[in-house]
């Protein structure tokens, strides 16, 4: 009941000028265009994989009864990879969660804590008996998305790595033999208690492989997040698991192209972008910026964004000109994959909680890397040697004016 | 008669699983949508300036009719930008010229290239009637895209800088005080007679302003243009017109996230991208790779891709275990703008001939440099140190594994 006021909330308060009655681009299209139609749209939006061909994978009974019985939106599709000769497929089975926050921000944080535990819980049995190797959450998934009021109190959410989200999670790891990646807001108590936003890996065992701190830290809008933190000192760290080499792309860090092709030069296969972002200011940015990504880099990326409209107990300011208000606008959610052969898959709701199941046989990487050839070509020496002199004050673009240019502009 | 039996070969030869009936994904939508749904389809895949707020450009009846009379699309649409108080706007009007070749690739050179010169003059003339400022053609439009073939006899088309073909447009540019980017297949009789993939920057007063050369050459299934020309050493010039700071990134070059950025960094506002690609191979990548580089860079993009199938008089083999065959496939269209704030335009036909105009006020693009804040958050000291240590052959990439690994995986 909580959650439907909350959700109900973020319909009527978001300025986003969406339409209410779709639950995602692809639900309404293949709802509103005729079959060969819808196909060709897919062709066109989401790649080959999806363009007629897109597979849909058989989950068992039990957790698509988790689905209905917790109103969770649940889809499962898969990536085609071409045959080798010399390899074996590598088919790993990856969940991204999407959900709205549980109870009210007024409640005592504990409770706020640990209604989103109950709530998660289902959703994780549901990957767990799906079979599932590799689950991610969203960013900070463990609290609101407090940042906008840039109150510090909500700094009492911050966890140390091996804290209570942590331990929560390695039961689940260890049940279902499942990665997890868990996105928190990190306390780092042996260096004076600062705040870090940290992606904390967690093996099939439920050991802690390691962290990733995320990277690039908003300044716009309402994401007041150096306020609360700073760029992150874990550089671009590849994770190897028994299930594949992953990595963590954290939020805002999906604007720039070189913190992906980092993940890459590194090794990825598989890089995950938790996220929490809103309509008004992202939304046609969303599809794209993952997406590019696994193209340019030959992996796999999967997209997580948070679901709803959270709102807080004191009014603030957002920088626009407009009045002070509560909420942060609406999370659009829309989680989905992307694939190396610029395929993906579509998205899941852009109200509800969700999990996004996907196969993807992780020799597409370097299939593609092959094919298109876009390491052999990049001439990354060439561009070293630009940054190394960007870096400096000195540093003089390379530009050609027109001779006759002043002549002109008289 | 020539073009429309081209045209009818590349509809019925390529093999892109591609359905005929309609010209461009966004005609389709637009004319199977309830207007209410497609402008929320509208909203979330061509952006903010795009959702229902289009704002068409009236075009004199001049350029409307050689546009009818000579059966090219004509489209041109505005985007819009903020009011600044101590900035002007700086409104530009540019132009992206996209065609099929005009006479078979059986006739003899000259004719096939004057056809083209004849093809184009009223394509140019009607951006000139327009009022265009920049203009730019297609990737080595003086020819057939013949690289394909591995036969090196097609290089008798290839010109000095100053050759037939800039001159043709020298008297556009001085005639409609407009700047020109020709993109030809460029030999440097300086160097051995060697050819490049080169941008000649032609200003309006018919001087030319300098050259860019392709810096990253594909190796992908008919693209065998290595077999012609090497990677580019002009580096990333801006070239610094009357109406604003442009550059050239040359076809495959849309790949590399780098190559974009390096245009970034030396100031470009406009980035044109002609290029020669087919739907089978990279269509679903086409609308992703340019409009992610106007997001990450702050500025314009100008995507042109040519027209229609060219069949050649010799078979050859692809690569893909396919028989041999005479044609390349079907180069799409589909040319377009993309701009800073995640808009972009719809799409040229996939089919004809076309003309896209688009005003563009280039304050947007330090708008949004200030408004998303990718500069200032991007760590370029980060990135120049990993890609001084990735070019070095003992580089190690930064990878974190599970300790139990080999006893999981054993």
């Amino acid at each position: 009941m909580d959650k439907k006021m909350i959700s109900e909330n973020g319909e009527t308060t978001t300025a986003d000028g969406s339409i209410c009655g779709y639950d995602s681009l692809h639900q309404l299209l293949s709802a509103n265009l005729k079959p060969e139609l819808y196909q060709e749209v897919s062709r066109l939006l989401l790649g080959r994989n999806c363009g007629g061909s897109l597979e849909q994978i058989v989950l068992p009974e039990s957790a698509k009864a988790l689905s209905s019985k917790h109103d969770f939106d649940l889809q499962a599709v898969s990536f085609s990879a071409d045959k080798e000769q010399m390899r074996m497929p590598r088919v790993v089975r990856v969940g991204l969660i999407q959900n709205s926050i549980a109870i009210p921000t007024t409640a005592p944080f504990s409770d706020q804590k640990r209604a989103i535990f109950d709530k998660l819980k289902p959703m994780i049995d549901a990957a767990g008996v799906a079979g599932v190797n590799i689950l991610c959450l969203q960013e900070a998934w463990t609290m609101p998305f407090a940042f906008c009021t840039r109150e510090k109190r909500w700094c009492e959410f911050a966890e140390p790595v091996d804290g209570e989200s942590t331990k929560f999670l390695q039961e689940f790891a260890r049940k279902y033999n499942m990665v997890i990646v868990s996105p928190i807001l990190e306390r780092d108590i042996d260096h004076g208690e600062v705040m870090w936003n940290t992606a904390v890996i967690i093996g099939n065992n439920g050991n802690i492989i390691g962290k990733h701190r995320k990277n690039h830290i908003p300044r716009v809008g309402d994401f007041n997040e150096s306020t609360y933190y700073m760029e992150g000192d874990t550089g671009h760290p590849v994770f190897e698991t028994v299930f594949g080499k992953i990595a963590v792309n954290i939020c805002y860090g999906r604007h720039h192209p070189l913190n992906w092709l980092a993940f890459g030069l590194n090794g990825a296969e598989i890089v995950f972008n938790p996220s929490a972002t809103v309509g008004g200011l992202s939304e046609p940015m969303w599809p794209i910026e993952a997406r590019n990504a696994a193209i340019a880099n030959s992996y796999f990326v999967g997209s997580i964004n948070r679901v709803g409209t959270e709102v807080f107990p004191n009014p603030f300011t957002s920088g626009d000109e407009k009045p002070q208000h509560n909420d942060f606008g609406h999370f659009y959610g829309s989680s989905h994959f992307s694939a190396p052969d610029a395929s993906c898959t579509p998205s899941l709701s852009r109200y509800k909680d969700g999990l996004m199941i996907s196969d993807m046989d992780l020799n597409l990487c370097r299939q593609y890397k092959d094919k298109w050839g876009f390491r052999m070509t990049a001439r990354y020496e060439v561009y070293a040697d630009l940054l190394a002199k960007y870096i400096k004050p000195d540093f003089k673009p390379q530009v050609v004016s027109d001779p006759l240019l002043h002549k002109n502009s008289s």
